[in-house]
């Protein structure tokens, strides 16, 4: 059998969303998870309910793969639309491993838990794409100024479908 | 020899604060370390340099007791006023365990790892102080609303002394 | 759109095995990863060189999909038989995740670090598989008694064959 | 006020133990932390019962200092012999925490939590010095080919009062 060529990995997008959202929130999750599928992302996320389950659901709906990356040990909390649960067991600290492992992120809406995921993930050099939520508390010349002084990219978009360009375009050539 | 009987456990309060800071960060924090010493409350930070390392020496010229929770294996990257080096090798996901760690939280400056702490703190349910930095940007109207909506305990001061207070009122009772 | 109807999920088994290889260990993992592909696993393992690669090489020339654990933030580090790399930043705690994702694990060759993921997964309640290195070790009847006091599942095969049969019956009816 | 001159810290002593143990296990790690405090060092645990809450109270016996790396985020779990619980929230994924912590690790009886912090301690090139447990099993012939085959430091003490000298003595120099 001969040695199979690796194919080049298609880019993954973590989408930080909380458990608790509107439904508005959950309509913008939904809409991000189809769009990252259509342009042949892997959507990476914290694998729940909420705003997580409508963005995997977006995903799946587009064919998309997705990957839920579970604060305990059991994948029954994983929403249905998870392919790849990751049983972390770390709690809160699962935060760190999903912003490390997004190429770039899209947070929607505004539970601290994402903030969390947004700060880790310019922690780490990722670009950050906001949609709602923390996005006008970040976009305040205070913020600004605080995350400009140190390189970081965070960008606010105004629609799902923008969210997804904004990401895909930081990442481009990479 | 006869059962020891345990004294009970002084507070321990997580200070977040940036590596990269600024001279009144540093004094801040350096300030903060000595207020939280004088009132017999253990610090536990990230132990490294900058504004880290202030407010461990401001601890310790008041004759209390640091910890540091490190991103790495080498108690060598403690700064020297870290009684007990915590060598995690978890990177970023040492800011959780920084953040649980912490009965309350008091953050000094304006780092995105400063950031991600005191949303993993709120998270958890952990009364978050605010002295410069993030305060102006997380007392806006805008971020109070999304974090007053889950009933966190975001608190800014105005002056070292202040912060601690703060957070040992928001402890009082415990 | 419809929603979709998710459908099961395929088994998840993680894959212990060291980086630094012997030429026997690398055609047992490869034979694993392979084996695990044809029955429709999904294998899950370090993410690194040796007999990682060689695992996730195998279960790719099975058509098979492989998620890599990554102790880093750089993907970079991820062999190239890797569908998804997860950059972790965990360093050495990425085992745990490892062994916690993993719905059976089967352990090839003898490194310390294969060692701490049998011992977590055991833990864990995962059953265990061992191929080789510490098979002979902890098929003693020291190791039996302290394994057996706490209703751990450990298993030793004589072939990767019978390595990923077992593994496989062990969640039959999971 | 001036500069304070810091101390040369005391020796972190891992001592990795089970929560559910035998009565000479028991005594044993009693006489560990025991030893441990006599000889200044700070000891490190799991922070919750049995052999880990026996270890605690040797070392507050002999006027020792004790940190205990919690599973959870609950700091009501650690035995009330723990001086500075640490609340991680990472589950199993804190046993890396603490093999990396210690400068060199006791491990007393036979559970697989302690296993696997034998394991992640050698990882990281920390000696490890056994009583009891996995002793036998870890000093067989074919664990020894394992084991030496990485420069791996694992040493097998028939007393406490040997575990704690081999364990001084493999830091000796440091």
């Amino acid at each position: 059998m001969s040695d199979p060529t690796p194919a080049p990995r298609p880019l993954r997008i973590a989408v930080c969303a909380p458990g608790d959202a509107t439904d508005v929130e959950l309509a913008d999750a939904e809409a991000i998870g189809r769009g990252l599928a259509e342009r042949g992302c892997v959507l990476v996320s914290g694998g729940l309910g909420g705003a997580m389950a409508a963005a995997c659901r977006g995903a799946k709906e587009a064919g998309g793969v997705t990957i839920g990356i579970l604060p305990g040990y059991d994948d029954k909390a994983a929403n249905p639309w998870v392919d790849h649960p990751l049983c972390t067991g770390l709690g809160q600290a699962r935060n760190a491993v999903l912003a490390a492992t997004g190429q770039a992120l899209i947070a929607v809406g505004g539970g601290v838990g994402t903030l969390s995921e947004v700060a880790l993930g310019l922690r780490l050099g990722r670009p950050v794409v906001l949609l709602g939520g923390w996005a006008p508390v970040l976009a305040s010349a205070e913020a600004h100024a605080l995350t400009e002084r140190q390189g970081h990219r965070l960008l606010a978009a105004a629609t799902p479908a923008e969210a997804v360009e904004l990401a895909l375009a930081a990442l481009a050539g990479h």
